[in-house]
This record gives C-alpha cells, sequence and structure tokens, in this order.
C-alpha cells in the first residue's frame, strides 16, 4: 500500500515533535533524581530483561564496550547495581540490579506515568484505547524493521 | 477522566521505545549526511520558522547561548547558514538559512520519510489514518502542557 506522501509527511513531523518533547521532559524528570540520561537507560534494561552481562548492555545501549564499563562503573559505586558471577559459567560476569537501583528505576518510571496521565487526563476512554492500540501498531512495524 | 493505571504503563513504555527507536534511526540517518545531531535540529527549526537569533533558537533547542553560538559559527562556516542584519532593527543580528542549508535539511527529512513510508507500507489507509489521528492528538496535548 502507498501512502499519501501528505499522510507521511505529517507523521513523520508529528513523530519527530513528539519525540523531542519526550527527550525533555524526560530530562526535566531526571533533575529530580541523582542518575543521568544514560544510566536511567541503562536502570531501564536491566529492569526489563534482568542480569546480563556489560557486552549485551553495550549492543543494547548502542554504546562502546568501554563507555558501558565507566557507566557501571559509577553504577555501582552508588549502589545502584553490582557485578556478580554467572552461575552457570563462573568465567563470565553479569550486571545484576540492585534494590536501590530497582527503587530508584521505578521512582523515575513512575514520575513519567504521572505526566503522562495528566496529559491524557481530559481525554476519553475510547480516545486513550485508540491511541494506545494506534501506538502499538506503529511501535510493532518499527520493531520488526530493527530485527 | 482517570484512565486505567495498566493503560498508562503501557502508552508509557511504548512511547519511551519508540523514542529510543526514532532517536537511533535519527542518527543512522544522519551518518551519511555531514552534519551533527545538534546540526540537524538547528537547521530543522530555521527551515520551520525562519530568521531568528541566537537567543531565539537557543531557548527552542534548550541549549546555552555559547553552545548555540558555537554550534552557529561551524555552520557558518559550512556554508549552510548566514548571520544577517535585521532588516527593522540594525542593532539586532539574525541567523538564515542559506540553500545548501535548505537543501541539506531536505535531504535529511526525505530520508526519515522514506523510512516511515517503509514502516507503514503494508498497513491499511484506514490504519495510517487513525495512527496520525492519534499521534496528532496526543502530540496536542503534549503540546498545550508545555505552553
Amino acid at each position: 500500500m502507498k501512502h499519501s506522501y501528505e499522510n507521511i509527511v505529517e507523521i513523520e513531523h508529528v513523530l519527530r515533535k513528539m519525540s523531542g518533547i519526550i527527550k525533555r521532559k524526560g530530562r526535566e524528570i531526571l533533575n529530580d533524581f541523582p542518575i543521568t540520561p544514560p544510566q536511567f537507560v541503562a536502570l531501564q534494561w536491566l529492569n526489563e530483561e534482568g542480569d546480563m552481562t556489560i557486552g549485551e548492555l553495550s549492543t543494547k545501549m548502542f554504546l562502546a564496550f568501554s563507555t558501558t564499563t565507566d557507566l557501571i562503573d559509577r553504577m555501582e559505586k552508588n549502589h545502584l547495581v553490582e557485578r556478580i558471577r554467572d552461575q552457570k559459567d563462573r568465567r563470565v560476569v553479569q550486571i545484576h540490579l540492585l534494590e536501590k537501583g530497582k527503587k530508584l528505576i521505578n521512582e523515575v518510571l513512575d514520575t513519567r506515568r504521572k505526566y503522562l496521565a495528566d496529559i491524557l487526563e481530559d481525554m476519553s476512554t475510547e480516545d486513550v484505547d485508540q491511541i494506545s492500540l494506534s501506538l502499538h501498531q506503529l511501535f510493532a512495524k518499527m520493531e520488526d524493521d530493527i530485527i
């Protein structure tokens, strides 16, 4: 299906502007927490996908191995994560999210959810359901494209 | 209207993940062009809103005045923009997008649109129209929140 050029121009524009607002708002929210944006992204991945090696985390974050190592060093110093030996293969070191890190990431996520709940407050349930559905459809296509 | 917590959690999650993909894809696209991500953002504003002062551009980009000045210096050296005197008030210096900058920003935007057209290719016109509508509704609320 070839979609109208006007529609594509419009969607690219609104996605670009929306991403800008989400980035800005996300940074604003992080100002009230003792973590940096890359630390937030790292905590997010560990919270969602559990223990992983620095190599795996580097790949997910699109960062160099050395940059991720520095990031994890700082987070370990702040007791947000710890390095542990893999139970199956003692030569492998995994990054494990600590209680303090888990609490922090959930506080940040809750603040983001509160912002979004405010944004959607005066919309009807039908509109919000439709927005959720549309976003999921679009996101699924974007994910397909990556894999 | 109080929306279900599950819905809010879902929408926050999908928006966060989608912004991540858009950021990554945007950087990937810029690899093929001779500009950096902040230069892309500056060109975008000048393309959409016309001539403006460095102060105005700093505000829009959420950057320090000195950072924006450095950015514009580099872009002026590369003939993407030029500094011009305001016609109404000769004391005021405006940043003006040059032909080369205009061509470049439009090439980048076209590449982003092609990516999006591919993503949406096998969706029905109805679904794409609905996605466009939902994104606009959500974006309008986010913009209201900023102002």
